[in-house]
């Protein structure tokens, strides 16, 4: 990873007990803003990144060099439009662009934390990241929104934080794992620990990297996040610049080049211990137990508005589970949309040029903001 | 693998010329039969294996001291009722419990095969496989039967011998992979080959063994032989042997636990050669390409009836892809059933016991075997 980048810091001097139980202080939080805030202070956008996203919603990514991940959505006159909203995104705690996490190195040890460091859950993510808020002077938030993971900490925001956001808006989420969810994590994780690179997670202290479990980590993942359709359209039995097959272990299809590539790419942008916590945090997630067996605890003090996306062809996060949250809400009388996205693109619909999307979210955002004057 | 076991081989004299151009004779076919073949030589089925399946269909697996694969299926009194036909099953080329594969030592090198071994596809196992009948002085088979990869057998031998097999009753299988199929399999190839002791396939010449690759392989694979719904119903959020979460990357989840136990005990009985070796065969095979884009004319002569069988949780092999073959058979006139059966066991259900399914199978079986009296 190129580290001759400007990331912007924050560091939190005061206590944060995590859910394991240690406690940490100092530490930094890596975050980017888009746009200004308002002299009224109330234009301020929260959006919560998904499992391998950063703190690089929009513009360029000085790392990769590629459009931040959410291009689409966010930017001068997008759905998230940074020409009105003073946009706010921080790498989760737990994550590897700046924030504190696994490859950082322990002061105490002056060794990479690795496997070392504590394990982290959403509900320290979120906790970390409302420190923003003081840090920015802004005493409530318009909007806190999020895809996938990012929607897991939309919801535990507005659960720990109920008067702190006007609206939120959790994309293509869950408010716990299933089995699949937590057995695709768990694939992942088996094949970083099977790379003997990995070392039981010292890699970085012994020069090594486990590039080759990382990366079919990301493979199994990218599979999950397209939709069986979307695959057959874009793919289907293509082969790859040539005619017939090969009789060989080549990737003759053009699906499998695909997912090569894709694993490839990712190693230079991401630690396979980061990778490790983040899917931990994710399967660990769960709102419903947070509050006894009753999801709709966990907004009972709520004055937040909610709207609840998501997509046909998320197999994912499908929509019976992104209405749970919005039965939930119904339960208790909160104000709370429900929109179900026709698409073809999987849980990916999120972070695509997905038009229908688009526009719900510029609808939603817009309309809301203007209501509230 | 525990090698002190009775295997027993046809050797194929005929030379066998494989889809990759290369010719094979002399090689070993290990086979299994259950139950005796009658003196009107009318009762003989042929049963075909899974991806990981083998010869041991029912009684004892010798090698793995475990049931064989579809005993739900097959034995006295059972759907397959081996007191009133005479079963077979062998290996198929490529694998690993006796018949030609990429674990057997290559008599010109005196070395283990590994990668050096011919690609071979489902049609190069089928015709191997059509030797049998010579051998066992059979004329004409009552049935051909398998299920996934099995079922891909079942229908190039009704394509290559339309006279052979009086019924056919392909299960939960497919013409062709789809992408997201691929994908998967090249998932599991991937994961063995990012095991440093693979070491490009000549592990076994090296005294080494990709074995955390072939389980991580194992994992996904199993994935994707239960449904989102069966994987939730039976483990759902269930903590493993403890109250709460450990914040470690133990298996918390007895899902976790389940799945690191498939990959283990799977190490122990089958060759990651092979896994490479077999997937392939599945990702080539494509009946409506082998017939210029009409799956019908893969049955143009056949005078075999067909029962197609599907289940509706199973996302792998999906009904909509067990339709197209009930659709070519029926644009040709064929005579063909098609059942889909209700379970919520995913792909898995036709080696469960899975009621509604063995009763088709043993009506359909028994029926037609009455009728052609």
């Amino acid at each position: 990873m190129n580290k001759n980048v400007n990331i912007k810091n924050l560091i939190i001097e005061k206590p944060l007990k995590l859910d394991c139980g240690q406690t940490i202080n100092n530490f930094p939080l890596a975050y980017e803003t888009y746009g200004s805030l308002n002299s009224k202070q109330d234009n301020a956008i929260l959006i919560f990144h998904a499992l391998t996203g950063d703190q690089f919603v929009s513009g360029l990514n000085p790392i990769t060099k590629k459009d931040g991940w959410w291009s689409y959505a966010v930017g001068p006159a997008k759905a998230v439009d940074t020409d009105k909203y003073f946009v706010i995104c921080a790498n989760v705690i737990g994550g590897c662009l700046g924030s504190f996490g696994p490859s950082m190195t322990n002061p105490a040890t002056n060794k990479v934390y690795g496997t070392t460091f504590p394990i982290i859950t959403i509900n320290d993510m979120v906790n970390a990241q409302y420190n923003l808020l003081e840090f920015f002077k802004i005493e409530k938030l318009f909007a806190v929104i999020g895809g996938s993971m990012g929607g897991m900490q939309v919801l535990q925001f507005v659960s720990n934080f109920p008067n702190k956001a006007k609206i939120a808006i959790p994309i293509a989420t869950t408010s716990n794992h299933s089995a699949q969810n937590i057995a695709f994590n768990e694939l992942g994780r088996q094949s970083i620990m099977a790379d003997t690179n990995w070392t039981n997670g010292d890699y970085s202290n012994q020069n090594k990297n486990p590039n080759k479990g990382l990366s079919v980590a990301r493979m199994a993942a990218h599979i999950t996040y397209l939709s069986k359709n979307g695959l057959q359209e874009k793919f289907g039995r293509k082969l790859q610049e040539r005619d017939d097959l090969k009789f060989s272990f080549d990737a003759d299809f053009q699906i499998e080049s695909y997912l090569r590539y894709q694993g490839s790419v990712f190693v230079d942008r991401f630690d396979a211990n980061s990778y490790l916590y983040i899917t931990r945090a994710m399967d660990y997630f769960d709102l419903i137990k947070q509050h006894g067996g009753n999801l709709s605890k966990a907004f009972t003090d709520t004055k937040t508005k909610f709207l609840i996306i998501s997509f046909t062809s998320d197999w994912l996060y499908p929509t019976s589970e992104n209405k749970e949250i919005v039965i939930a809400l119904n339960a208790i009388g909160a104000d709370v949309g429900f929109v179900e996205i026709e698409s073809d693109k999987g849980h990916d619909s999120f972070l695509l040029n997905t038009p229908n999307f688009l526009d719900t979210l510029k609808d939603y955002i817009n309309t809301s903001y203007q209501n509230n004057k």
